[in-house]
């Protein structure tokens, strides 16, 4: 078993022997679809690319102001947390946030700081809330990427919207989606962990919650009784605690920040942490994975590391 | 240790619900290289292409007068063994052919009967030998696959040219190379095993050897004293010994012909054992594999079977 161990332990050393990078690179912009798909897609590597949609109307028209004479009116939900952690871990729960009904320009009354309000709210539904919400927005920008859609001969199955206020955090977590991530305004901070790392990654299983802000503005916790127990991970790579996850000292996260007028293209399964700054507006593109070769593989690494626990 | 085990033995049966084909597709012709890519070598996957080099004088030329005439006189390698077999396990030893310079003709007077010879000739010599041996003959086939070398941003490594006799028999093994088979005439016969079935194929270490063909036409092994021992596959998968490597009955072989005119392509790190009709003449085009995330699973896998022993 520890040789089992330790195999787990080095191949993701390999990994970055062999094909990683040490930090995010920047493409200047956009490459051919396959291009892209030989040399991102495929190697599953994450890159920032610059002047990938200089020509959407969003990055200079979206300002409060044209938002609240565009969409003002429109009712999004928003989630709205004590603490900016919608989707994470608190205690021995894993906690989702009140997901509330607001317009669009009492949201953006909050961010504004033109009204006060207990709660960090953030605009971060994943269900195509751009097209199926805000649809008065896209013609601002464009509901598929192109070169993207081409590389791997699907459309998007959701564009997101993203506004929230600066305390907001999305917990590490994946997804199994290629995602090309838009930053319109303001810049998002991603720490990125590569799926060969996952050995290094502690996930435990937590009793789903949600929010719920009470009349006196303090939030409770309710659970969520008819649910299974859920595996999330309880590290925060923001402040690490090796002393009970002593294996995440192996990890290799990379940083990086994205700013206006710049798109992360974020591999499917890689781990994903993401800060931002205040009043950030976003829009993302979810390409469905493919479950090929490295999903297996990847599926068989899940289970080893589950099987010998810690590394 | 037997829960590793039982990950390893699944993972494989994982791959062929996923994504893997019960048999090798037929391609009515090459598709875009974009297409190509994402189809079939980023999920490296099999398939036979037909129609891809019906414009090549080969196909109608390459007959033995015309190769006698074009390239008889010229001195090429033949792999010279007492059964067929060349690199392959023969008891305790990994035997290599005996490598005899000849010219075309005489070789083509043993494959025609008119010369009688004890001992399988087949010209198989992996080192662009078409190009480097038998240059004379590229005008009648292309140099490189171009849809291939732009899907791969590169040209071939090598181009390989294939002529033998039906007892020649490439033994279990697997290649560093993206590979495009194509048949000129006869047939090639494939049994093709996906690299994830890896827990199940037999490695063992033998003494590295050669056969050397004395005066009396009885064939001697004699050992590559300086060479250290080799990792080979012992398993005969047209009659594999099942007492001794009973994990063998988990893969899952595909089987195809490949008949004149028709390309395969074979994915890097597939298992494949080959033979051929009488006298079938190929040609190869071996462009190098890249060693990314599968190769960096791949690996794993390879280093985990060999922790577990048998699955």
């Amino acid at each position: 078993m520890e040789e089992v161990r330790n195999y787990l332990r080095h191949f993701p050393e390999e990994a970055r022997e062999l094909y990683l990078n040490e930090s995010v690179p920047y493409l200047d912009g956009p490459v051919s679809p396959l291009q892209f798909y030989r040399d991102w897609i495929g190697p599953n590597k994450p890159c920032i690319i610059r002047n990938a949609f200089s020509d959407w109307p969003a990055l200079s028209k979206w300002n409060p102001a044209y938002l609240r004479e565009t969409v003002g009116s429109k009712v999004i939900s928003v989630a709205v947390t004590p603490n900016g952690y919608a989707d994470a871990v608190n205690g021995d729960r894993f906690v989702m946030p009140e997901e509330r009904q607001m317009t669009f320009s009492s949201l953006l009354d909050i961010i504004e700081g033109k009204v006060k309000s207990s709660g960090v709210f953030y605009v971060q539904k994943q269900c195509s809330n751009l097209t199926e919400e805000l649809p008065q927005l896209t013609e601002d920008v464009q509901t598929h990427i192109p070169w993207m859609s081409e590389a791997l001969g699907k459309l998007p199955d959701a564009v997101n919207f993203w506004i929230g206020e600066e305390n907001a955090v999305t917990s590490m977590h994946k997804d199994h989606y290629e995602n090309l991530y838009c930053v319109i305004s303001g810049e998002k901070r991603f720490i990125l962990i590569p799926p060969t790392d996952r050995p290094f990654i502690p996930y435990e299983l937590y009793q789903p919650a949600t929010y719920k802000q009470k009349q006196d503005d303090s939030f409770e916790i309710v659970d969520e009784e008819d649910s299974e127990k859920v595996p999330w991970i309880p590290l925060d790579p923001l402040n690490p605690d090796l002393d009970r996850y002593p294996s995440y000292r192996l990890a290799r996260p990379l940083y990086c920040t994205v700013k206006a007028g710049e798109m992360l293209y974020l591999p499917s399964l890689w781990f994903h942490h993401v800060r931002q700054s205040h009043g950030c507006i976003a829009v993302n593109f979810w390409y469905d994975m493919d479950y090929d070769i490295k999903y297996n593989y990847f599926q068989l690494v899940e289970s080893l590391t589950g099987a010998v626990g810690s590394v």
